[in-house]
């Protein structure tokens, strides 16, 4: 694998069942490539702030035994040009064609975490900022989060239903929830392009006006009934996110889309899911996260496995 | 040993004299336990500033062969909601339930730095933020420095004690000295609950307004003329603090308390410590922390030592 | 070599030569000496942001086995008095002296950081910052760039030029170009003593009032006419930089000097050459930049060479 930034990444090249053996190898000992990284360099360049993505990365690349160095855009280092063809008399201090052309030959693979400006779609759409980084690095990057995906978690979400879901084929039920601030549609989009791709049963609900772009939902079925979305489900995959079609825009904050018991009651004993951090008791009632049914915690755990087997498979390909 | 807090953490579980025997087989040769955190990693979770302890900490932590992740709260991560039941619609991102739960499942050991509020002394005293990494991490939690304690420096102010001040039971003077902002009590509250559980003679000294929380100074001798404490000291340790009654406040800049050549001249040949940051000619002359007598240096120096002996017992006990 | 701020520093200890053949060592076989930073750590100490520096330094101790603790001061930390005698009660909570002192307990090396004020030439050219840390930190230092000098990056400059430029005493043009911004002199002076001290023939273009610290150019042919400058030029290094005379003054943002195609055509086909950040389409155009003259890359590549042969050289002295 030469580069990780979607589901597609996996599928086109080792396949994503290779990657879900491999993530079941170093669950089960997360040492057993304890030297497949060994005097490799992880660069993890981050463009804003992170806490699971930063420390699950680190330790993925621990277990492998490989140095990671962590930068941080704006506070360690300084803004980054994305535009090509500018005059520079502002406030960027460096393209990022230099800058990534940089850091590729300081290190063997590049960790990129960015995220939608939500001011300009086609350019959030065009991953401006990761494709340019992979053009530019001439190294295997693997995506931390970016404009439109989030795929390390999505596979650490894959991961953690197949192990704790019993059901052969469950009912996944993404619904969107209420939130203070505008937020990318990223987790939504990769959360259901990753469950399409493995054959998940994937139900979407949100209010009108909420509808992802169609190329990541094709083959699910959208709901704007949140009970009847909830029927039956084996899986609640709670989540805001702002408007695609009014890009950035937030059309509601409706309460009543709140993950409370009652919600909870009209699925199959469903398990809650949340990529975190979540905002208590807008999203989610403390009643529900701190209930049996949520595995929010195990499925934050399982970002190091993801991240270890995606290292694993893009150290294989040097 | 499961937490180190205080010096209660410490006496009921290994004992002190163990800690303080280990510290010596670990000043005498810092590399005698290279394997003793091999494959563990030491997360540490600073809520502020910090130069001493995170340097310190890491090389106690690499010289115990376990790998290290430092997060900023707030600069690399996101604010942190502590109270529980609220509606998280305001600027805090995430809670530190779900925060301390996902790095107890990254990290073998956690460390946190947190600071007093100084607005709600309750607050402050109940440890809340430290408690709750503690409860919600289910790891074992070293304190680097609290609301309320300073449990490293205090342990390393000890060692430094036991090592260069040869009188058998020394008097230790812990002097208030002026300083133009509100600080925590914290180091004067840890710094005599560790002299007074390791049998020394301890004096404090301050203007009136500035006693300490009484469980801290309970056998200590307390006295409002910093003249009489001095006579025939072992020990200067200059700290100031904010009031603990009047909670926060600052009640007095009086410059004659500042340590001076005459005020050590009052002393056995007394030695003078601080933890630092110290401000130069404002909590002590120039010429007393250049003289001979200052041993500031190689109380920071110590501070490896006591991180390195404390996560030692941490690392046995996993 | 027992510190590292200018090329004086190399000749007077073990000898350009003697740095330079280490360089080619570690370029051919980056770990060949991957054991003689074992158990050592390195300090990296950064009052500004940084990139290249900051990473190419890291993989540097990674490929000699060294460890690295790296401070922000500022962000991590905090900030630092410099000036002696001073009363400290106003923003900066330490001092220096204590400072240094303090990280030369915790590290077996330190890398210093810091940056030209611009407005207190006497200041800045006495390199006050760095020339504290070397004296009361106790242990060796390496500058990461100073007030007046950028040596890794000057080292970094040399071995580049070495290796890709076949003449054997190559026409080496130093040239002013504009940026929105007042720059220090550092790169300049720093460039210009390390060609002068590798017997290049150094030309240096400026528009008047630009003239650089007369000890740092003594043998430098200086031109204020760049067409004339440029003729038959093997190598073009552009580099902005504020007045020394009028200290930190900008004195022309002169469109004129930026480097395009047609300056390029004067030249013996030379490599251009700029030490990064660069600001595109101001300091170079984008022909120039994304042109196969253009070794810049290359150039911030070898900064890995030159911080790994200068803390080799550092290591062998401890």
């Amino acid at each position: 694998m030469k580069r990780f930034t979607s589901v597609h990444d996996a599928a086109h090249s080792v396949g994503l069942d290779a990657i879900l053996e491999t993530s079941g190898r170093v669950a089960a000992d997360p040492w057993c490539y304890a030297d497949a990284g060994r005097r490799r360099t992880l660069g993890l360049l981050f463009f804003n702030p992170s806490l699971r993505t930063r420390m699950s990365t680190q330790k993925a690349a621990q277990l492998l035994g490989m140095d990671t160095i962590v930068m941080n855009v704006g506070s360690d280092s300084w803004t980054l040009e994305t535009r090509d063809g500018v005059v520079m008399d502002g406030g960027a201090t460096e393209h990022i064609r230099e800058a990534a052309a940089v850091m590729g030959q300081y290190c063997d693979i590049l960790g990129i975490r960015t995220f939608a400006g939500l001011k300009d779609r086609d350019f959030d759409y065009a991953e401006t900022v990761l494709e340019s980084m992979i053009t530019y690095s001439g190294v295997p990057v693997v995506s931390l989060e970016s404009a439109t995906r989030h795929p390390l978690q999505s596979l650490a979400d894959l991961i953690t239903i197949q192990s704790l879901v019993p059901a052969r084929r469950p009912k996944v039920v993404l619904t969107w929830a209420p939130h203070p601030k505008a937020l990318p549609q990223a987790v939504a989009n990769s959360f259901a392009e990753w469950m399409l791709a493995a054959n998940m049963d994937l139900v979407i609900t949100h209010p009108e006006g909420y509808e992802l772009a169609p190329e990541f939902v094709r083959g699910a079925t959208i709901l704007h009934d949140q009970d009847s979305a909830l029927d039956g489900a084996d899986i609640v995959y709670a989540k805001n996110w702002s408007s695609y079609q009014q890009y950035g825009a937030i059309l509601s904050k409706d309460p009543s889309w709140t993950i409370t018991p009652q919600k909870m009651a009209r699925t199959n004993h469903a398990r809650f899911m949340h990529c975190l951090p979540v905002r208590r008791n807008v999203i989610v009632t403390d009643e529900v996260l701190d209930s049996e049914q949520s595995i929010v915690i195990q499925q934050a755990a399982n970002r190091v496995v993801s991240a270890q087997a995606v290292l694993y498979h893009l150290l294989q390909a040097l």
